[in-house]
């Protein structure tokens, strides 16, 4: 028996699943959007997964199909589950991740610690909440958000017409989340992988820095995070994933609050920027942790190679050339920096690639990654 | 511009190299003597290496042409370098590899230490270089052998008739190399990468245990080694990366004498199996420093993450089934141990695999495995 994972989706999260893939020999298709993907080498297929027949005859021959994005439609999750096709994360699971108001109604049915939110479905909603929240608040659109996108800080019940304007033609039911802007000293993520017979393995809570609502940079593990605090992160993560069902990776983003509370922000359903640290940082990052659960293999040791890991992304890449271009001018500069190149087009803002350092003290790990991401900018 | 590197040979140094080219953003293509070969995910074509119009064709657009053995022949060797492919090692370095008579004249006109030798046409040579030497000797043939085959331990000047034979039938003018047989105390292996524009990075020198003439395991760094002994290593290795002109990783198979002084036994002009642990333990894996240093790329940190890393070979494979049958047990019994399954069919004594574990204490990293690999083992 050989093992045979299908991929949905041809982004960079497919792309890095290759590589533990090859070692392990586990045999891996990538289902992609288009020619040319970031997981271009192991695209069997180019497909739209909006399409059922399409994702059914990718999935014909694999013992699990898994997910580089979290967009796949609910009916087409149903009619692979129907065929027989392990699917994982499951529709169920995904449903959850899929909707940030659904999102946020599972969380706080879970008793777990989540900002002030509220379904708005008008300008009156909106003003309500602003009303009881200081005149400030963040509104997201439930569906198809990603890296800031969909997500806005509001000062007046005005500022989201066009949001509601597009909810009214689409003719959708949806309303707009808004929730309290929080005070945040620090924003981190925890990472757990669960295996669909119930095992989970955490790595360790990370600290993360956005830009612009993008992630900029992660620091493994927190620095200056207690027992408690770690011991909190890992708990809401574990609740999360044994409650809704979450197999895979699931990537859990916080807010550390002024006075040391932990508030979810966000849930990801697979491989996330915040973990790539562990690609090159932990005996087993999480894309070989996420193939092993979605096969429902055990899972591997989380343990870091050194005290400190730091990533930092490549946020757009150069302006003019490749990021291969800027290698031989980095490489010897930074022998010690991993650098991940994802194959894509620079772009300004784009994720096109990161470099993960590790070592033994902390300056000197986020010095060396982010002289490193320097040669990519311009 | 993107970096595309084209691999001759379809084996598991080549399905290796294909990490880390996914990671640093490299094209990746394999010239594979069969369908399903062990790096197929990467093989975009099949055919001949002794074939130089296949050859040519297959290195058209690649900016380096490296291999995953050593057995490409000259002229197709010189036929890439007249068409201005950019080649390495060059043909001038492999032919020092490709021929074991050749070999031993280079490292003994570089002045490096090397068992007692000698080119052997007949069973006269070979009775006389036994009378010198104790009656025993070792016996290879200068092209081909790898992994203990065409290497042979003789006592008698009768022992090598059959390999004279088919010498004289060849109508070869080639010899047979005799060598002392070695007192070890036990057998080292110094790796190191060199840029064709000079820059030399080693890792730290390893031990290796054969077992029938194959590399059963390896301990990094080699136990008990001192500065004195790891300074020799890395002198000896540089001597022939230099003045051989090797680009690449260069692998230096040694003897640790009872005496304490080494003698080379082997070279590999590319990664080698003494060199696998590296992927797992060290900052730098010799896949990634090989491609590195065929693009003539500055070479990157050889740091190992933890004290020990210990690479232990998959020989053979389990009798019945697969590798991947066995992964649900091995994975719940070592979460630490890093599984690598060549893709290849089961076969007794065949290299289908191997296992790394590393961390701070020998023992207990050796113990792990071990016991890893025993679950591929019947």
């Amino acid at each position: 028996m050989t093992y045979r994972i299908g991929v949905i989706g041809g982004g960079q999260l497919a792309r890095m699943m290759v590589p533990p893939a090859v070692h392990l020999g586990i045999e891996i298709s990538v289902l992609a959007e288009t020619e040319g993907s970031s997981a271009r080498l192991a695209a069997t297929q180019v497909g739209d997964y909006h399409d059922a027949e399409t994702v059914l005859g990718f999935a014909k021959d694999v013992h699990a199909v898994t997910f580089d994005h979290e967009h796949v439609p609910q009916d087409v999750l149903r009619a692979l589950v129907d065929a027989g096709v392990e699917v994982h994360p499951s529709p169920e699971a995904l449903f959850v991740a899929q909707d940030k108001i659904v999102m946020r109604e599972r969380l706080t049915a879970l008793g777990l610690p989540v900002p002030a939110w509220a379904a708005v479905r008008g300008r009156d909603d909106l003003a309500a909440f602003l009303a009881e929240h200081g005149g400030r608040a963040v509104v997201k659109t439930p569906r198809g958000g990603y890296d800031g996108k969909g997500v806005r800080v509001v000062r007046s019940a005005d500022d989201a017409d066009d949001w509601f304007a597009s909810l009214d033609a689409a003719g959708a039911s949806d309303a707009l989340l808004v929730e309290e802007l929080v005070e945040f000293r620090r924003e981190l993520a925890q990472l757990v992988a669960r295996r669909p017979s119930g095992e989970i393995a955490a790595w360790p809570l990370v600290e993360t820095v956005q830009r612009d609502g993008v992630c900029a940079e992660v620091t493994a593990p927190a620095p200056d995070a207690d027992d408690a605090l770690a011991d909190e992160a890992r708990r809401i993560a574990t609740v999360v994933a044994e409650e809704v069902g979450v197999t895979g990776v699931l990537a859990v983003e916080l807010f550390e609050t002024a006075d040391g509370r932990l508030l979810v922000n966000e849930l990801a359903m697979r491989p996330h920027n915040t973990g790539h640290w562990s690609i090159d940082g932990a005996v087993t990052g999480q894309f070989e942790q996420h193939l092993r659960a979605v096969l429902d293999l055990p899972l591997g040791d989380t343990t870091p190679h050194r005290a400190w890991s730091v990533m930092v992304n490549v946020l757009g890449g150069p302006a003019q050339g490749t990021m291969a271009d800027r290698l031989p001018a980095l490489m010897a500069d930074q022998p010690g920096a991993k650098v991940h190149d994802y194959g894509k087009e620079p772009r300004p803002g784009r994720k096109v690639g990161h470099v993960t350092t590790t070592g033994p003290d902390l300056e000197d790990a986020r010095g060396r990654a982010r002289a490193a991401v320097r040669f990519f900018e311009d």
